[in-house]
């Protein structure tokens, strides 16, 4: 089809992305560089460019051109459906929720997060529960207005992973926990324990030196983006202009090089999306877990695993020989992959992760169905913590109050990450499959088989997929957790004898 | 008064302003952020946010109330006046100009630019000249858009100093001029030469540590602002964020000093700025000229003065021991005060500069006035330049093609640097009557009364006086050449025995 609607419908849909990515740069420089007392003024930025897109975004004009597209679907091009369909998502999701209730969430959002970190600094959370029963009822309320009141906690997946819902995940999940739970016990029972405080004292300049290598070896594109420091690494910004960031601990230089190969992941991802079609569904990534999986994948997969260090480990001995005299080729390997329970998610390793993820769903699937009341969110934690991670916290702090995402209203987002690990390991099995020898590049420091294929088989594609046909697509396969239990099977329960 | 369309008028100015912060720091990350391949998405984000900015300018509501505030002129406060005043400059000049005039100008100055830069690179001036005549023809037609068309120069001096015209500016700069020459010529006849060679080698880290301590000394406040590297040292922001940056080259740690010290004084001026009124006029400079004022206050009259070097100069050696052994105190404070005559307006010395910013200024006033032809330009400036510098350009790279702005149509912009520099001195002696003691606390490495008493007579004034009215009112004096004249003879006649 050659239609104006669709030419003015894209205009309009570069132009609004182009507005979002302006905020993404004043978000990104608010971490990286803004002095403190800029913070007003950058707040009246963000809150102005919010009002502008906002208003662009809810463009009657884009109605319009929706309605007739829609109408005349059937001449349309494949791709164009994918653009339609996605602009229509974004659409009704800014024009079906009444101002009020924008600006009643906004408040809320802005009031649960001080009310939360108050929570967790005493470990009180009767007084943040209010806010969170607040929450619950707003999301509610916000899924009838986008015709999905008979599935509040399903709208909230398909925010992030469209087409998903929670019965998908529910039994993935159950199988997954099936057979991690014993995997992840019989880990802690070996008797294998790896010396990750052997590695102290590793200057910054060097880490940097080191990250920078890695980071170029993998195929970041630093022509089209950098890597600065702050205080939460975190990757923003568009192909054109990726921006990373990391920090730097001089007594923990694996948490910086693989925090910070995480977020690559998610840039070469970003800067594989088609740039002709950036603020369009085909220029768009595919949702939150297809971004995860490309960031766990890089992370552990690849980065974590004996290949790729035994390229890298004579160049990270050079730039730090002293620091790294006394431990050995497998002690370092072990140390990379080390498995230990512990009750806060952001310090899970590469296997009870996935634990912490599946108790947030599991209680997540309750509270909207009202099978669990927010009063009684600490103890179901709690029990939930001990039988999934064998741990239970000695209070809120650690255990329900740990988290930020719930005081944003953001429900329906943890599973992305459990999800996105399945991935990985999915599309891990069915690289090695295509492209034989790949492990032998890796140990060479050539990565650039496995990038092509991921472009090809992924990033070219942006948005035409959802996370379960992507999967399928290019697997050939459902998605499943049987390819992840086996990815940390032939790892870990090698490394730990487990 | 307590107007409704006053409350309304600012609000407007307030918010379009806070477009323009978001421009200023695009404009700042380009420089010092961007990656190449970033350039066209930074573009289209420019482009953009001039088409809102110009939308929300000439926003017809913004007349209204102006008409409103202006019929009912007696009942402004003088405060009132004053922001109504510039919020109509504003508007007539953003909506006078025909959008297919403001579109011919933007053409020009993207085509004029790469014809200067091309013919610059080859010397080649009739390739630029058609461009340059081109830009005179708009020039004229812009002015009389704004109702102008008798006095299109004043027109262009006005945008950037208010109140100000080519006739006030022949006067001052024709008096100066007559001192000026010969002064130079004595300084260079002088047997006294600076060794501004003997200082080589001063790595970057450590010229970063003294320009910290000393910009912080001045008094910039580092938690509202910062300073980062760029290719050219600029500053921009506001005074709730102000951005500076500098330039670090090993065998000119001078010129980063004394460039990093001048964007000084403009971050000083910027975050001496009424905050709560930024925004509306009695938030904003007072003029080009007025900020250069402050600018080459700090840079020249303190920073390069006697008594801040009686503090700095001990810390100056022990960061840099080696570099500095072989150069004697009188040596170093020689070095700082270099004058040297050159054909480069950028590399001039404090002395010189004035007369190439005269020298542009005269021939600038001859083409408005129809006395000269582009055509003929080459020819002027290598008469002017012998006549004013001593010097002739043995090609046109190194004499008319040297500077950019004219290829951006920036007529009327050269003076402001002269002028700021006249108002610097009258400032100076201003205050060194008001403060007795002043250079002492210099010495002893405090700032502070100076700072205050800027902040006081010059920042908080905002833009309620022009540059002519604001000098008269801090130092009950006409702006005039005398003090630049006389500060120059005190330092460096004394200092070249000339």
């Amino acid at each position: 089809m050659n239609s104006p609607a669709y030419a003015d419908l894209t205009t309009a849909l570069r132009r609004n992305h182009l507005l979002g990515t302006m905020g993404d740069l004043l978000g990104w420089d608010e971490q990286v560089n803004l002095p403190p007392g800029g913070a007003g003024q950058r707040a009246a930025q963000m809150a102005l460019l919010a009002e502008l897109g906002h208003a662009a975004a809810s463009d009657p004009r884009i109605g319009g051109w929706l309605h007739e597209l829609e109408a005349g679907r059937a001449t349309l091009t494949a791709d164009e459906q994918v653009v339609v369909r996605q602009a229509r998502r974004d659409f009704d999701r800014v024009t079906r929720l009444p101002a009020e209730f924008v600006r009643e969430k906004a408040t809320l959002v802005s009031e649960a997060y001080h009310a939360w970190a108050q929570a967790r600094a005493t470990s009180d959370f009767p007084g943040y529960a209010p806010f969170l029963e607040k929450h619950l009822e707003l999301a509610k309320r916000e899924a009838a207005f986008l015709g999905r009141a008979d599935a509040p906690y399903d709208y909230f997946i398909d925010q992030h992973d469209p087409g998903l819902t929670a019965e998908v995940i529910g039994r993935l999940f159950a199988e997954l926990k099936k057979e991690l739970v014993p995997l992840g016990r019989a880990i802690l029972a070996s008797p294998v324990k790896p010396r990750t405080d052997a590695l102290r004292g590793f200057p910054v300049e060097g880490q940097r030196a080191f990250l920078r290598e890695v980071t170029e070896r993998l195929g970041f594109d630093y022509q089209r983006g950098r890597i600065d420091v702050a205080l939460h690494p975190f990757c923003s910004g568009t192909g054109a202009d990726t921006r990373m960031t990391t920090r730097f601990n001089v007594d923990e230089p694996l948490d910086s090089l693989f925090s910070s190969v995480h977020e690559t992941g998610h840039g070469l991802y970003e800067q594989g999306l088609p740039a002709a079609e950036a603020g369009t569904a085909l220029g768009m990534h595919a949702g939150m877990a297809v971004h995860e999986s490309q960031s766990r994948l890089w992370e552990n997969q690849v980065a974590r695993g004996r290949d790729f260090w035994r390229c890298f480990e004579p160049r990270f001995r050079a730039l730090f020989p002293v620091q790294t005299a006394a431990v050995s080729s497998d002690e370092l390997y072990l140390a990379i992959n080390a498995v230990a329970p512990t009750l806060i998610r952001v310090d899970a390793d590469e296997v009870t992760y996935n634990l912490h993820i599946i108790l947030r769903f599991e209680l997540e699937k309750k509270l909207f169905a009202g099978e669990l009341a927010v009063r009684d969110l600490p103890e179901a934690w709690r029990a939930a913590s001990r039988e999934l991670i064998g741990l239970e916290p000695a209070n809120d702090r650690e255990g329900v109050l740990q988290d930020v995402h719930w005081s944003g209203g953001a429900f329906g987002y943890f599973p992305s990450y459990c999800l996105g690990n399945m991935m990985a390991a999915q599309l891990w099995y069915a690289a090695l499959a295509a492209l034989p020898g790949l492990e032998e590049d890796f140990a060479r420091g050539d990565f650039s088989r496995l990038l092509g294929w991921l472009r090809t088989h992924v990033h070219a594609e942006g948005r035409r997929y959802d996370l379960l046909a992507l999967v399928r697509k290019v697997t050939g396969e459902e998605l499943s957790p049987g390819p992840l239990l086996r990815y940390l099977r032939e790892r870990y329960g090698t490394l730990y004898r487990a």
